[in-house]
């Protein structure tokens, strides 16, 4: 046979580890490491919602099977909390299963998807998985990265809509929107999103709204593009960075209005996972307790934002409208005469015991760039990595 | 734009739940319920696997993102007990996940997968949720599925291989095996392996080895097929039925000896839902330790096979060999007065509280087959379950 032993076609398109060829040196990270790399959390999730807290004599069966569109307490619970009809949910694989089930019950191979960018670096690969064509879109303001930069002046509704509407095309299918973003840390106005829904209602595209960092948005509160675009629009939620519960893997998809939705999307994910653990979902509705998960919220947006914050001023960059990352341009400290410059200085920022994302997994013209999270490690172990960085900027 | 709001043709191959249109009459059963329509175990799982087992003050970082290879102890423990390389081994989100992740990483578009029927019901949606074709090959003797029939012999190598050898094309890319198997209980014998096998070797074709019953072969032991051929097999493991954790939902994969192989089944997985659960993972290990898992194994092998043999026994089929299920031909109790025959019979089960398994789900051929598991409750339960299934069947 022919294709014996070759690998298929769709995931040679897709990107593989970024830090493989950095394992090594991290391994051999000697004295204090500053693990800013990886889009994770580093509070303990609530008490009332940790593995330790549900027993198999309050709930007997906890470690069989759950129904593949979720525990029918918890569906409940999230639309009553969110007002939609429980038909237009679906519990998840957290927002990866989410979004890769989404791409494969809407595309067709080589529909495309817009992505704005710098983004979420798994997002990409993830319409690939599904034979989809991601669409980079660069969308923000790339001034806003450069430490010590002027500040930009926030994007207007026409910019937006301008931005985007260049890269559509006849295979055009999707937008997908990240707000507050992962990795820029922008919070889009609500008038930016009123003017991309009305533009992708115009265009027939439907909108893939991440809301997975809503419950980090530090200043005011943006209605969800849902609440425009009811007819089009896929919402994912997570309890990963929103409570703690990342290893869980559990969170879930409102879908569209439109009859036997929820169905096509619920086949994909049940033929890619089955369903979201049960024990998970036990904790993601303890969450939904009011007495359980807003306090806790509550105390991690204010360790968050201010661990961002600090890390902004630092930097010399914006402080973050919401999420748990900052989007770093580092091109006062590339070396030209290296042959990969930007890998040259992850290797630097190792050797000193930070591991930072490599900004191209967000965007290929993001050569010059890093991502830092500020959420991954306690706040002082993040400040003294953000030293780090700052040192080797030379922003003293 | 011509496309919104269709959805994808390759979800409208994958077959929809086939208990959707039963709901209501399941959800409407009076009296003492019989639910042996799913695959699922009723013990729980063993102490010290279980979540409650599992805090945050022993396992600080529990809840958080564990590498999308698995958590780094379970992928040497695993390759130790099974004496294979660490970077052959991928853990997974159950055998559903893992099959997944190896179509996706194995099958261009238009690809054939060999399966023999009667089959595990979601394994051909698996396939086409890639892009790839599954090829029924009736395969098991039909003549053992039929309550009073002959006992049939088993089967030879070289029919076995005819079987299989009549649906190769120039597309086929594996042959999928899954012994003991689910739905038929047949345990295949070595020099069936054996030349499968060869067969395997002979056409180029990839095998994938589905052995998450191996704990439950009530006859001799077997070798795995992955012996046989290990440059060209994957075999999934799964710790769902194997230890009561399917709600948890961790197994594994290993991968053939075919260099980055793991990497691109792992792109797969981490894009489809990033990885398996750490809690779970943690749980997983935990059996992994002789003083926990497998006594436990023992104790649940000997009230699985004496529940299928009682079953077998009252249904007059053969005893299982091994696996959580029996297949049975119903055509007796059939009136073919009715529009679906099988769809009424189920009513009629359900009209009982018994619920069962549409045979069609494991096959187009079996139009007159449920598929019954005999694990999914306790065996008294089972037991009553059975003698509904007998009465209507007016085997006595």
């Amino acid at each position: 046979m022919p294709r014996h032993p070759h690998v298929s076609p769709t995931v040679q398109t897709m990107p593989g580890s970024v830090f493989s060829r950095l394992a090594h040196r991290i391994a051999a990270i000697e004295g204090e490491r500053y693990p800013l790399h990886v889009g994770d959390t580093w509070m303990e999730p609530p008490d009332g919602a940790r593995m330790e807290n549900f027993s198999v004599a309050d709930h007997p069966g906890m470690h069989c099977y759950p129904p593949p569109v979720g525990h029918p307490d918890l569906v409940q619970e999230i639309a009553r909390q969110r007002g939609v009809d429980p038909a237009r949910v679906l519990v998840t694989l957290g927002a990866t299963g989410a979004w890769h089930a989404v791409a494969g019950a809407v595309l067709a191979p080589g529909d495309e998807v817009l992505v704005p960018a710098p983004y979420w670096p798994l997002f990409p690969g993830i319409v690939r998985s599904v034979g989809g064509v991601p669409v980079d879109v660069p969308f923000y303001d790339p001034a806003a990265f450069v430490p010590g930069g002027k500040a930009s002046s926030p994007m207007t509704p026409a910019e937006a809509v301008a931005r985007v509407a260049r890269h559509v095309t006849e295979r055009t299918v999707a937008l997908y929107l990240n707000s507050p973003s992962n990795p820029t840390g922008v919070v889009l106005a609500p008038e930016v999103l009123r003017a991309l829904a009305e533009f992708a209602r115009a265009h027939g595209l439907w909108i893939w709204s991440d809301e997975v960092y809503e419950l980090y948005n530090y200043g005011p509160a943006v209605r969800p593009v849902s609440t425009v675009a009811p007819e089009r629009t896929f919402s994912t939620f997570s309890f990963s960075k929103a409570h703690g519960l990342a290893g869980c893997r559990v969170g879930y998809v409102i879908v569209p209005e439109v009859a036997g939705m929820r169905d096509q999307v619920r086949k994909m994910a049940m033929h890619a996972a089955f369903s979201a653990p049960r024990p998970s979902q036990l904790a993601a509705l303890a969450i939904l307790d009011r007495s359980i998960g807003p306090p806790w919220v509550t105390r991690a947006r204010a360790a968050y934002q201010a661990a961002g914050n600090r890390a902004a001023d630092r930097l010399r960059l914006p402080r973050p409208a919401g999420g748990a990352f900052l989007f770093v341009d580092v091109s006062r400290a590339l070396r030209p005469e290296d042959a990969d410059p930007l890998h040259s200085f992850l290797i630097r920022c190792i050797d000193r015991g930070l591991v930072l994302a490599p900004g191209r997994s967000s965007g290929a013209p993001y050569t010059h760039h890093v991502r830092l999270c500020f959420t991954s490690a306690a706040p002082d172990v993040v400040d003294r990595g953000v030293d780090v960085l700052s040192e080797l900027l030379k922003l003293d």
